[in-house]
């Protein structure tokens, strides 16, 4: 362990320099979504990648996109062993409510051994961590034990609408055997995690049409269709009392829980009383037979999102409305294919359609589901690492939202993705006050070192999915 | 028919008087729901008053309320004679948007056999015609056949707030044998209806809050009962596809139609296919076994009015929301009681309620259904006096909404109800153009008339309900 004492003794010394650089870092407003914050993202993407080349990166270039530049840095010379393909973001989400900072977003401060600003944790602290523990292993080691590449983009809070594109257009370049992203979260303080999978995303909008015009209730109820009712006929199909949806081989292609998956999540102890109070409700609810992690991690789900139709205002209003509507999402698991699954949504309204209205449904953009296996070397080496520095078993979770960007990496390079991110839900990620534990940015930077010789130890072979 | 003969010649001679006359009564604002018009409405009862004292009518008083004046008068010498009670309002709509207004709403004017004017119709031109009747007939015979008495309030289009009570406290001084109301519509152009039945009106709102804020549905998704979905459960379980409502005992005190009252609805030859290309739709929907006038006419529903909860804007958001909700009325046929309707849709619900959320239900206001028999010789009377003047043979109908006052009357005073209304639906009340065919006006007169002759030849105890 030659190399973490190494690590150890060079963060452990350049600890005020490297927070200084990250606050330099912190300080570019780089707003993606905000059009008079154009300039600063272009200054983010240069303070980026002038931090690469100092930390020994090579072939260091800002790349244009349709929008807002891609960081692209590689280091080549690891012979025959596995190459890394780092992926994170420079951009930051707005700041407002501005009034409910304690200190300016854009003015890093640490109070407590908390790093305050905007981006500290999502995402700029957590992609500085990857560039200085390149940073620290050529300095200490003169090389590194594997390829490193890194792709940082400046779009990853608004969708990253462009990011597809370019890695479509730059698979050769991009090519590698595992790929690392930290901006995911510990499952809690000093409880290191690997995410290995995330679910993916469809749904449809469902609006129903049955008069011409609203009618009144007293001159047509019980003779002309209720479109509400014609809707809720529909929407209630969906799930049965239990929560189990019904839609026809919604389930077909769920790949069940491996016993070990089931164990891990079972050893993290998950209360779900907290969970019952945090959320402000009697009893859980969700499919027979699973456990709450393993519901929203592991389970599909469709959920009406919103409803709509006839009279919402104070009182009464005898109305028999004409339109009604319904917005519904599915959160999907491997191997299920969000193109699937909205066909057979699709055939389900078709099936459950009431009389005397028209359905029409519209899809909603679609994001599949992805997971790297739970047994994957690549996981499990994460794990390890985590392991090493922390002292405590690493959890392995899935997460149950969607990042669409990790589903296209899975997708366009086939390639493993390791969700190993230093963050903690508490962070106020996207919200007033974001900040940053920096025991993790300490630890953290010494687990990313220890990862690449983890990985330096596989062979391609193993590495591949 | 020798009363016919000299009604037709009064009204005629007088046509011009008569149409100046109600022309000055259309002149007055009487706007009841808006304050500024609160001299305009003592001004309307005044006006009342003083034509029934020129028409002969006896004890003319303007009665105090808590809102507007009730004007009350009676000619009570037809010795062992039945009592008709008329009642009507003296009150109208207001008059927005006024820029859609042919002719100004308050100056009255004839085009094509039409008078045009708020109230024309609802209902200032149909009271105006009772008075007349009286008038008419004290002139041309020098007595009535039957006892007379007018209530005419000042608060119908504001919901009689004030009605049931002044009712209440003049239980004597209204006793009648028989109600006559003219503020309903004919089934079409020369083709007189008696309405003798309505149906009555409760409902509640149904509010479901399951966690104690929207949830983020990739988080939580699966794994926490959503409001929405817990509402559309109980809102479809309410009716089953066909429509039929699933309320245990719902249609327990219907009482069942008649073979004479189906017959005479099959009469009306209502066109099914006109009806669905008024409301657009491709088919109509209801419960099985009922013709379209039987659904709505003598058949309770459970409609609802109005769903909300969660997103509805453009797009998506993937939101579990926290709260979600529904109004819902039921319209009521005889002798079904609103209170153990509502009873009923309470325990509905609780049996129905989904796990993991709360229930709330919030009673809406009550009105009771009501009718007076279709073979009652008080309904069959005005029925004849119909046809002896129109020529064709009359309607008999009932209402598909509510109109709270006539259960109200039935309910206190225990008095069969004639709904004789010489409106046609196309005549805008409520509103611009509100008009009246001045055809009805001049045939009415002479229905009206008669009718009292009509009456006189039935007992009390025939008149009993």
């Amino acid at each position: 362990m030659s190399h973490l004492n190494s690590l150890n003794n060079y963060f452990t010394e350049k600890r005020e320099t490297h927070l200084d650089e990250l606050k330099h870092f912190l300080r570019i407003p780089s707003i993606s979504s905000l059009s008079e914050h154009k300039n600063d993202m272009q200054k983010g993407a240069e303070w980026l990648a002038e931090s690469c080349i100092k930390a020994g990166l090579e072939n260091v270039i800002i790349d244009k996109t349709n929008g807002h530049p891609v960081v692209y840095a590689d280091w080549l010379h690891a012979d025959d062993k596995p190459t890394i393909l780092v992926y994170g973001h420079y951009d930051v989400q707005p700041v407002d409510p501005l009034n409910l900072w304690e200190s300016e977003p854009f003015e890093p401060e640490v109070r407590d051994n908390k790093l305050f600003a905007r981006g500290a944790s999502d995402d700029k602290g957590q992609v500085f961590m990857h560039v200085k523990a390149v940073e620290a292993l050529l300095q200490t080691e003169g090389s590194l034990p594997v390829n490193v590449k890194f792709l940082i983009e400046g779009e990853e809070e608004i969708g990253s609408p462009n990011l597809e594109a370019y890695i479509e257009e730059n698979k050769e370049k991009l090519a590698a055997d595992v790929i690392v992203i930290s901006d995911t979260g510990m499952q809690g303080p000093g409880q290191p995690a690997v995410c290995y999978g995330l679910r993916g995303l469809c749904g449809v909008q469902i609006d129903v049409k049955g008069a011409k015009g609203d009618l009144h209730s007293g001159l047509y109820g019980g003779g002309v269709q209720n479109s509400i009712h014609a809707l809720v006929s529909v929407l209630d199909s969906f799930r049965d009392a239990e929560g189990t949806i019904q839609v026809e081989g919604f389930y077909e292609n769920v790949r069940p829980l491996l016993d070990e998956e089931r164990e891990a999540y079972k050893a993290l102890g998950f209360d779900e009383e907290d969970l019952k109070k945090e959320v402000g409700v009697e009893e859980l609810f969700g499919e027979k037979g699973y456990s709450h992690l393993e519901r929203v991690w592991a389970r599909p789900t469709l959920e009406v999102n919103g409803v709509f139709g006839g009279f919402s205002g104070e009182g009464i209003k005898t109305v028999l409305p004409s339109e009604a509507g319904a917005k519904i999402t599915c959160r999907l698991v491997p191997d299920q294919d969000p193109d699937e699954i909205v066909a057979k949504l699709k055939a389900h309204i078709e099936k459950n359609k009431p009389t005397g209205v028209t359905v029409t449904v519209t899809e909603f953009d679609k994001g599949k589901p992805f997971i790297t296996p739970f047994d994957h070397p690549a996981i499990q080496a994460a794990g390890r690492s985590y392991e090493k520095v922390y002292n405590v078993p690493t959890a392995y979770t899935r997460g149950g939202g969607s990042i669409p960007i990790v589903a296209a990496f899975d997708e366009i390079l086939g390639l493993p993705v390791v969700l190993m991110g230093f963050g903690l839900s508490s962070e106020n990620f996207h919200a007033p006050n974001e900040h940053f534990h920096l025991e993790n940015f300490d630890q953290g930077l010494r687990v990313i070192g220890d990862y690449y010789y983890e990985l330096a130890d596989l062979t391609k072979e193993q590495l591949k999915k």
